[in-house]
């Protein structure tokens, strides 16, 4: 069946014997509270947990550990590119200095110091740009030039696709009774690669895409049938799915996603807070799109005997400068 | 070797039998930043995730569940009393309610909202008293007169520590490697229980109480070899163990734990914010006392052959309302 896709399970298998010593097997916690809630049993990968504090560093560790694969003309590529400064900037900056290549980070100057920060402590080469996507783009091209390095894609590059299906192989196995799982969607590279995981092998499993309500492309596009990126760059407390998806990652939801949930911002801040309050864990606010979907009035009208859902807690770095009461006075 | 004590192996393992359906067996989770930091593998036993947010259900529901034996003149104890707002007062009245039978928490006027909250979300019936120890006592006094109900002393009572002592168990359980374990102190029933639970079965794994300089009762008791309780009332963020260990816990302290360490407000407060920032876990500050220990001087200078080090994550009811960026507007 995947042939016409990006990624086939066989991908996604190879992608989990590259990084399987090198990152986490995230545990899979469950919530009394949230259960009641949601009147389901909901079963919380944990990939708040994962290297970096999100998942991002299976995908990235795949392509940077499979980098001898695209040798340019027979040369090994001496250098990763990209101008995330969020979550996948700080995995591929991890990525390259566990395989021992230089990486090269375009932030805008005007990012927050403790994202630069992070993504110094792996050892990154931070490469400043002005704050447009122009300027962006224009500086991305010139340290590739410089640098004769490739940039890896957050969420289209095949290999990052693969190496995050690898979440979906462990939920198979942790949750061996799942029926659904709720994924929350960016650039579509996640659930893209956890729903092959998932249907090659279970297609009788539910992949449900989680959505903030003012970033609904993925939801846009599955109800057109046609690949809709967001119109204006969204506005949304859930920072890591403002992009759109893409091309590589829109087959796959198409044909294999069985529906997009979306929620509003005050769903998602309440969901997140939720989380930290009764489950004791540190999500960002886009791993309480997940949790918001499941409290949400049209998943509760699901059919009750959808009773095991896996939500897949993706990520927990937030900038906790806001606890007044943690200060300490230096 | 313990007849002397107010708990045996034996009296935990029923506990354990008592309690071991309704409270959860908490996981076992490692953070490799602590490790790096602490230079050991360290286990983080998490009762966080405890129902109620802490381990203080285990002691109250084994307390609670073994009231028959406790019978008054041959009658049913009809209530149970106590004048705790923090954790055991939202623990004694889920245990009793779990129980089915009416539970008394008195709270003096000026207790937080949120604290009261909890506890009659519970379905504890709230007593108000003005806040000082003796309106407390009368209080506590009258409220027992008139329901002829008892009081559950919060760490001195031999059945509470019985029930915090099945920590003990699970450690010895899941870690079976553990070398060390390191619990915080306030009136010593986790420690008191967790010690008999170990050093009756594993006498070689050393057991390590936790302290906040600020109230470290515990570590002057056990330098002057004689019960030597706070003489002023501790001012401490760790306000889980502002109370002295007494008469019960004590001999259990004196002749079993092996050390104590003292920790400084900023050492908790930093290692607080490490455990929310880089483990992602929502721990209170009294929780972060057992964590400011593995990274303190003194710790860090014991062999490094004890290499597996288990901190028993206590709590994690912290008062999220400082958090501006999750307020909903309603
Ligand atoms: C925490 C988190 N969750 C979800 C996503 C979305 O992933 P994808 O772009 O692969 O859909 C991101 C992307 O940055 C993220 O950082
Ligand atoms: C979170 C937490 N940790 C530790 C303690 C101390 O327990 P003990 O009084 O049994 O020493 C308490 C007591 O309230 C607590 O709430």
């Amino acid at each position: 069946m995947q042939s016409q896709y990006c990624v086939s399970l066989a991908s996604i298998q190879k992608a989990h014997r590259v990084i399987h010593d090198l990152v986490h097997q995230t545990p899979v916690l469950t919530n009394s509270t949230l259960d009641k809630r949601a009147e389901r049993k909901i079963f919380l990968k944990c990939e708040l947990f994962q290297k970096t504090g999100s998942f991002k560093i299976r995908g990235a560790l795949n392509a940077v550990a499979s980098l001898s694969e695209r040798r340019q003309n027979g040369k090994e590529v001496p250098a990763v590119v990209t101008h995330s400064s969020g979550n996948h900037g700080q995995a591929l900056a991890l990525a390259a200095q566990m395989q021992g290549i230089p990486s090269y980070v375009v932030v805008p100057r005007n990012a927050p110091a403790c994202k630069k920060a992070a993504i110094l402590e792996y050892g990154a080469h931070i490469v400043e740009c002005e704050p447009s996507d122009q300027s962006r783009m224009e500086t991305v091209s010139k340290v590739i030039a410089e640098t004769k390095g490739i940039q890896i894609h957050s969420n289209q590059d095949p290999l990052v696709i693969a190496g995050q299906g690898t979440i979906g192989l462990e939920i198979l196995q942790q949750v061996p009774d799942v029926q659904a799982v709720v994924v929350p969607v960016g650039g579509g590279g996640m659930v893209s690669g956890i729903t092959v995981a998932i249907k090659t092998q279970r297609p009788q499993v539910k992949v449900y895409a989680a959505e903030p309500e003012k970033a609904d492309d993925c939801y846009q596009s599955k109800q057109s049938g046609c690949l809709t990126p967001n119109r204006y760059a969204p506005v949304t407390i859930a920072d890591g799915v403002k992009t759109s998806i893409g091309e590589k990652t829109w087959p796959i939801i198409r044909d294999l996603v069985d529906d997009v949930f979306t929620v509003s911002e005050e769903e998602i801040k309440r969901a997140t807070r939720l989380m930290w309050e009764r489950a004791k864990l540190v999500i960002e606010p886009t791993a309480g799109v997940g949790i918001a979907v499941v409290l949400s009035p049209r998943f509760r009208n699901l059919p009750g005997n959808l009773r095991n859902v896996c939500v897949v807690l993706c990520g927990g770095n937030v900038d906790l400068d806001s606890l007044e009461w943690l200060k300490v006075t230096e």
